[in-house]
């Protein structure tokens, strides 16, 4: 059986990484990025520079869209020249993008429409578990549809975990944000009691770090906080986005998340003071 | 040189574990418990029983108090035949137990008074650690104690932290535990969100176990949790006072913790809701 050819839309770090590795595991790939200037790289290594999202997706039986928000989403599978005005009929579709649960949804449809499969499966890691082949894939969709992706992302994961229907990837994407915000939040707080105390800063935060709160985010963030290293991983408005999207969720639900809001008072502070465009460990500048 | 004596004075679940962790180690050890009966096994074990603090730390030359909160330990240092009545000059005090900075502060000014050293020792790990002599040890007072100290404190622990001056440990305790106080609430609003959704309840507890927020904290108490198990590790109103405490401390140094106020708002549900001495676990009852 020859292998199955996969269409990759964005090569943006994250992409880029997915992209790469796919090359290495011998699939044929098609990839596509709005800067042309991207894709040179990916034709050296044998991969088709498609001219755009429908050019992609016409041979491809998988096409896996990696783009930055909704917009970004709608743009590629949907606009002008999108890759669903080009799907062949039962191809698979998957996008790895971070979204909203009710543009997932939509997606959904659209992609039924036009007569192809649909799996949400955002991921959590970063750069270097992307470009490492170590991402972990949150899914939603059907079993049938999570089988057939399943050698794709093996590729380009340490792990795949299946949530449940379409947009449970989504959900378990902001679910997982909103603990880390909060998180993010308490350490910075937890650090600037630190510095205003007589405590040896260096060996409080050690404390901190090996004992029961030391997550791989708080051994993470801390150092970077101490040295007010902003250095964007992740940008502060983007996780004031997630924060907010989780309390409105979580709101649906018939649940109160008392400490999103909490977290949310300080994001506020901190994008009115000017650093949402820094990382998000610029929170620490926002305790009073 | 002989080795140093050493009275242990309460010999609940963890004071049990550092005597025996001493006796182990070889050192000459006096026990002392409000409640005789458990002092028994350690005579057994060639430990003198006291029958006071004062008789206890009579003859010693590091006194170790390890009780349950400032009561308790203004008791076994100040009351009716307590340690510091008979404790013998020079000799070195150690508090393990958890603290408010104030007392902390007025103990080691009556050590003093009494011609003793005095450091604050508490320590984070529970009655396994304890019993495997695997505590970490957060230290407050003077380099020449906390020399003095180390050969006791090491054959309990796996770590000894010095953050500076007498209260010092006390402090960094009420901050650990702040920002694992923090981290349970969120957990436990996590677990709600994801239980009302049609997420698949345990692949999404591991994505936070194994994920970013999966801390010692998040994946001990998650499956507690998720299994409605509050068998007492921790009172949830202990908790409570910690967080209460912790905020007060911060504002005095010119700090506002607002996640430990938005945790509070469930702590205070959870109480009156009659599970103030249930474990703080039970926080994921207060989730609304």
């Amino acid at each position: 059986m020859a292998q199955s050819r996969v269409a990759v839309l964005g090569l943006g770090i994250m992409g880029a990484g997915m992209a790469n590795n796919l090359l290495r595991a011998g699939f044929p790939v098609n990839v596509y990025n709005r800067d042309a200037a991207k894709s040179a790289p990916f034709a050296a290594s044998g991969a088709r520079v498609a001219t755009s999202p429908r050019d992609a997706a016409s041979d491809a039986d998988i096409v896996i869209s990696m783009v930055s928000d909704d917009r970004a989403s709608r743009a590629v599978w949907l606009g002008d020249e999108g890759a669903l005005s080009g799907v062949k009929k039962g191809a698979l579709l998957i996008d790895s993008s971070t979204l909203t649960v009710s543009w997932v949804e939509e997606l959904a449809k659209a992609a039924q429409a036009a007569g192809a499969e649909f799996i949400d499966a955002p991921v959590t890691g970063s750069r270097d578990h992307a470009a490492a082949g170590q991402l972990l894939f949150l899914v939603g969709g059907s079993d049938a549809a999570l089988e057939r992706a399943k050698p794709v992302l093996s590729v380009m994961s340490r792990g795949i975990v299946h949530l449940g229907p379409v947009g449970s990837g989504a959900l378990m994407k902001l679910i997982n944000n909103f603990v880390c915000g909060v998180q993010a939040v308490a350490l910075a707080e937890g650090l600037r009691f630190i510095e205003n105390s007589t405590l040896d800063r260096d060996n409080a935060l050690e404390v901190l770090y090996t004992g029961a709160p030391g997550s791989p985010l708080v051994k993470t963030l801390g150092p970077r906080m101490a040295a007010r290293d902003f250095q964007t991983f992740f940008f502060l408005r983007l996780m004031k986005k997630d924060l907010t999207y989780a309390r409105e969720e979580a709101g649906r639900l018939g649940i109160t998340l008392e400490t999103a809001t909490a977290a949310l008072s300080l994001f506020d502070r901190a994008i009115a003071d000017g650093n949402g465009d820094k990382d998000f460990t610029a929170i620490v500048e926002a305790v009073r």
